[in-house]
């Protein structure tokens, strides 16, 4: 039987300012990227998400971005490797820390917007991203973008890592995701996007923009939570999966691939 | 033999800002208190302030304060009990993520400026602070003004807890700290203070403004490290000490035992 | 014919967060205190706000709260004069450079949340808010809770003010608001809210917490636009003016009562 | 006779945190770029180093930088045209309010760090940045990198601009700054930078890394005030100037004018 983990950005809300439907999308998906102050998030919010996701089973990630609050850790910052760094191991512990008080363990880590997206395709930041995790704490999982130097980057330093999809996006040949700024850089047909996620996670295969068939391999899929429109999708998602035989399961339940042979 | 921890707040840089004189400070003290990036520092202050703590052999806490760079966290803030805490865990997370990638342990806690006060004289925000501590990490000591709240607080719910005591501050015949913005608030006499401080240690007695013994217990002095004039302060104490054979041992090696009897 | 302001709170967004139903509440009323990036709002929310409330005819004010925008400039911070002048200073400049980019005037000023509530008690706070309005640009009215320190604070200095009064808030014997804290603070009664002001404004009295009537003067009140049901009621203080004939009128049309005198 | 302007970025302490030796250079240059709270500064420091500028009979200008004050807004961040446009009004106004306080005409407006680099040679960031000063206030001088896209996006739009040299700085043949990442971007022999801006100042040429003379209009020199080094040398720089004749002047009382024509 085929597995797979669903995971979703949520606590990002700050302040006065709700963001997401946070207590909804908790019982559909398995892993739950927390943000952690920087992009998104205050203490009050870190506290409340961390208890939602632990009452709901979903494994806890920590969702470190930019210290850009203003552009919701979106746009590009000419960090140096050094602060990249410096600022997931801060994220990350500042997460944890909630996670002690609630006597639940963090499981993975996945990196926000911006610096995600640099560090696909930047080996030096995706680095040292990989060696943050690791130097905090070698158990947890690295999320990804499946094909990408993020988990190229975690395999070179022997950490566990999770090759991420994304049900709404277009591929180009070499596996990478076709630009937001391009006409066809998302699926906006449902069920295509369904079937096209079925049968990466059992295929481990996708139709690039030019129609090609390639290879990919599917640990997690990325879901949203912030409408009811999200919602839907992915209770449409959940039904393809019953239907296909996929079991829904969290990343450290999965057979997926650590670096380390 | 006497023995008492010398404790400095440090690790107080921002960006480009530098302050302190962390590397002169760290050989002469016991302890320290290293700021979280909230009214102070930022992640790559913390990690090379984490280090050079570590090589200097010190105990290493967490100095967390109010969300207010721009003060200095030295500004009263009307936080909630539910903000406080939240603010305390989310800093010492932090921070310990730096101790983590270095492999050492965090030691203590004190709480800085405007939050350190307000905890010292309102039980409901001591309490706040004391609980955030144990929930994160019980067996890390938190260190508070002698007789004051935050002490209250710690045994109440059973924390460990460090008395500490300032060199170049007057004391209330309750035992409280002269305020301040009163012109007999300081100590500025430095054959005194040092004086005073040794009669702390050995005898367990101050004299108030109003030249009355009081009792006070001594876990720990807070002493500065922002200048030349500081550490030569601190050289005094030093000397001081070894003539009236008081050992400076860090809090982990001390006595003192607050809650748990 | 009675004639009086209603103003509104606005431009609170900030970044990806939305809050407030701007361009719903804008059409009812006749000035818009418009947030400047303190307590909340970002550079491209004033830009958009200033252009609405343009669009809209009504007046536009500078709305300063305190730097803690995770706390949306509602929590006490004990700030000196000097640092209160220089905020208020600041983001009055901020907001103006909007104004000036759409050629529209800045009528007045008020403040927000905390620092608003610090400064109708104290008159050093209240004070130093006025004189940085009126170094800015004396033309500016300075909006200020009636029979408040703002209010005596401005004639002091010479600087005209408008007189506010909260439809939905309980009054004390002395003029001042019923804490929030206390049962009693808020009227949930729209419909007794709507006479209330009606009868402030028709014959200046209002029935404060003990049953007695005092006098008040009204030139603005405050309305909020963050919901339908909020909206709703500032539809019925419409009717309730137009069927007892009071004119809703910008601050600047308004015969309210300047110092100089 | 020659006449040229001598500017210094400055008033970029914030909160505790103190930078530069303001007080110092003053005296020696003729127009400064004043921080605007972005990349630095607050509005007590803002407020003192408008005070001390108008009391030097300095020119004062803006200095709006990224809002990144934990990189100083060195690091490049991917905003947009709009974001920047407004980032600017925002700070250009902030500064304008602390000039009308102290009854002082703002001058210029100059970028700060990553942002200037940016627009020197991204036209659309440039031309964001001509587009605030002119719409808040179209008599502000523009101060840009000589031969930069800042220059030619002032002149499209009909704004005063005033072309900027680096004395420490080496040029490639287009004119542009040889990259900071290179060996010989900075020109070390104190005597040869002085000299090359006295060439540049009076021959309006100035010998490029591959040894060619290109040409370079000058109408103010940068120069630093970081530190006794940095004093010294504007010293050198105004007594060459003393004894080649060349005569330092504001901005507003040279004869250069772009655009217009």
């Amino acid at each position: 039987m085929n597995r797979v983990d669903l995971n979703c950005d949520l606590g990002e809300s700050f302040g006065v300012y709700k963001i997401g439907m946070d207590e909804e999308i908790l019982p559909l998906i398995s892993s739950a990227n927390i943000a952690c102050g920087y992009h998104a998030s205050d203490p009050l919010v870190m506290d409340k998400t961390v208890r939602l996701a632990m009452e709901s089973g979903c494994g806890i990630g920590a969702h470190p971005g930019f210290p850009d609050l203003m552009g919701f850790g979106r746009r590009k910052m000419s960090v140096s490797e050094e602060e990249a760094k410096a600022y997931v191991i801060y994220q990350i512990g500042a997460l944890d820390a909630f996670c002690k008080k609630y006597k639940v363990k963090m499981n993975h880590v996945k990196a926000h917007g911006a610096i995600y997206n640099m560090a696909s395709s930047n080996y030096r930041i995706a680095r040292a991203i990989c060696e943050a995790v690791k130097e905090v704490n070698p158990d947890l999982i690295l999320m990804g973008l499946a094909n990408s130097q993020l988990l190229k980057a975690a395999q070179d330093i022997g950490l566990a890592a999770a090759n991420e999809v994304f049900a709404d996006r277009a591929y180009n040949d070499d596996g990478s995701l076709v630009d937001r700024s391009l006409p066809n850089a998302m699926i906006t047909d449902e069920d295509l996007a369904v079937e096209r996620v079925v049968r990466m996670v059992k295929e481990g295969l996708v139709k690039t923009v030019t129609g090609k068939d390639i290879k990919i391999q599917v640990d997690s899929i990325c879901v949203h939570g912030d409408g009811e429109k999200a919602l839907d999708f992915v209770k449409k998602i959940r039904k393809a999966f019953q239907m296909g035989k996929i079991e829904i399961k969290r990343l450290d339940n999965l057979k997926w691939i650590v670096a380390k042979d």
